[in-house]
């Protein structure tokens, strides 16, 4: 971030480290990016969305940085973010992303007064509905604010969470937006959540092919009454390619691709390999360090749980087959070193195996390129879940 | 804390809530504190201590909070506080904290060197040791400072992690601290942290009867070679009264009982009854919103894996038997609701499956009493893991 002002910053107490120190000298654990390998995926996607005739909004919610959405923004031509909460699509406005969409539904009052306050900073600013009573609330706080609230209806195609599930349910909402004063009935927010995990390329194509058939009735639906929705938005790291391909969605949501993670990694392309061995590169890291050997064939490294989030599993050691991660408590994780061959402070790449609950818990993104460190950026929206 | 500006701080952006507001009125999902509870549970922990002429260093690690551990001083008449790193050592010292120990090890340099420049602030600095080699670093670093580091050594008494098994390794280790400069030896770390969450109370009590034959084989060994520890230290929220009674332990490091959490929770008293059905009080929540209810027997909660960690299972609706928490994704929790029951924005109490980890996703803990915000307390070392 520009304003950083390094002087103030003290290695260790304030950050892992700062611009210019060596590899080796960063304080552990952190994250860190391979810079090289984020570039590599974001212009990959990029390529790929604009190769493919479909926009890319990358999802604010794995990084929550302000710093690697407008990379998303510069190399990979993303059109905007996507966030959950409206504390993060704040942090995205005042880091000046100018088109922010909050994926998510509103309801609380006051979450609905800052919302709607938004657009004044000159972003546009677009929040999902699944229900028909949280019209009025939103159009009174536009009205209020002076300000357009562009509104997405969040259709359920497989995820089981937020959303509505019929076209019936779909119009009837889209006709109380158009019907309201400041708001602004744009798009289809689609996103099958639950597939995006499943191991073999087929089950996804399985789940995605229902969830095109779901949408389409209800874009079909849209349209006869007049409203066709000039977005179809939603698709994942898991599923881009069927969004892209569908002749329905003309907007693609994806996030973990930038940073990848284990559980990701270990999903399968349509030739049945791994999506991190050669779709995409592991650019997250979590840095440990070694520090207790007592036991010679068990290593002690400094990330534990507050170092990352085993919701999907453990992590895996990047590049290494000798040694394992096999146990994780709240600040240790044990690696299995058979044969002794760590050291005490020698240094291992965790890949996580959830990159986005793993980045909320840091305050920092250490970039490295050749063994030093390039940049240092904020998690700029660390934390923010209200 | 006492310099914040309520002011300057923006309830939504900033922080959750205000002192004064409403419980109503916080703005979820964010840490909650019923602060009769906590206060009945830190004075009930002080006064158990004090019955058997015990010590309590209160575990640091768990609320990462400078005024709960005051109050835990205060209240509770905890001698000082544990932790984990050298960041949260920081934390405590500049926080006013006059004892500190590091329970664990510290081997990088750089680290080595920030602790033994602590004592300088006027705290007193204990850190642990498993290896004869990290003798010299601290010796060389605390010489350097003009400083004192006191050492405990690290038994690995069960858990499995750091710490040395033998009382001759005790002993090397202890001798060769003896003889260092700028070092002094002061006592044994034997925390079981293994035993902690097993359910069954004679299961737990087998584990520490281990534990403490094993301390005490290398208490005989130091004091045959004139290095008595002045302190042996230990013992946690499903173990304190074992060692409280061991003749052996004199001071514990009890963390979780003071917020409670499901996992501690289940694990039974000597009459089999929950932990948390009597013997400690349930203080710390997840104050969460319904934000979807868009099918009939499912609502959708805005806590998800960015407000806790799941780890150790999911969490459970407190006071509530006709709702349950099923489901936990990066955003949302799914709650059953078979009858209906719930109304979007209706607002639940979480209790997290694990305390520790879930405290440190969060910034702010927000101190409620009688339906009123009365405090609101950083997380001051919250993301201090190097």
């Amino acid at each position: 971030m520009k304003d950083l002002n390094y002087d103030d910053l003290e290695v260790g107490y304030d950050v892992p480290a700062v611009p210019g120190m060596d590899e080796a000298d960063i304080q552990t654990p952190c994250l860190i990016l391979d810079l090289d390998a984020l570039e590599r995926n974001i212009r990959k996607m990029g390529d790929y969305a604009k190769a493919h005739g479909m926009r890319h909004r990358s999802h604010g919610k794995m990084h929550k940085s302000v710093d690697v959405q407008k990379l998303q923004e510069e190399l990979g031509g993303a059109v905007g973010v996507c966030c959950q909460k409206v504390s993060e699509a704040e942090v995205f406005v005042r880091g000046g992303i100018k088109d922010v969409l909050v994926s998510n539904q509103v309801r609380d009052p006051a979450k609905i007064d800052r919302l709607a306050s938004l657009p004044k900073m000159g972003s546009k600013i677009t929040v999902c509905l699944d229900d028909v009573d949280n019209v009025a609330d939103l159009s009174e706080a536009a009205v209020r604010h002076g300000t357009t609230i562009h509104c997405f209806i969040e259709i359920d195609c497989g995820a089981g969470r937020c959303g509505v599930r019929t076209a019936d349910a779909v119009v009837e909402i889209a006709q109380a937006i158009d019907a309201a004063e400041g708001l602004k009935f744009t798009g289809i927010q689609a996103y099958q959540g639950a597939m995006q995990h499943m191991d073999s390329y087929a089950d996804r194509k399985a789940k995605i092919d229902a969830a095109v058939a779901q949408v389409k009735e209800a874009v079909d639906a849209l349209t006869e009454v007049g409203l066709k929705p000039e977005f179809v938005s939603g698709g994942g790291t898991g599923s881009y390619y069927f969004e892209s391909n569908s002749g329905v969605y003309n907007e693609l949501q994806c996030g973990s691709y930038a940073f990848m993670d284990a559980d990701y990694g270990r999903i399968q392309d349509k030739d049945g390999n791994r999506i991190d061995q050669g779709e995409w590169e592991n650019a997250l890291f979590i840095l440990t360090s070694v520090m207790s050997h007592a036991k010679p064939d068990k290593a002690i490294v400094d990330a534990g749980l507050k170092a990352q989030s085993v919701d999907s599993g453990l992590p895996f050691i990047f590049g290494r087959d000798d040694v394992e991660y096999v146990k994780c408590s709240d600040e240790h994780g044990v690696v299995s070193d058979p044969k002794g061959v760590l050291k005490v402070n020698d240094k291992l790449r965790l890949v996580p195996g959830h990159c986005d609950p793993t980045c909320n818990v840091h305050d920092w993104y250490v970039g490295v390129r050749g063994g030093k460190v390039e940049t240092l950026w904020p998690v700029s929206a660390r934390g923010k879940a209200y």
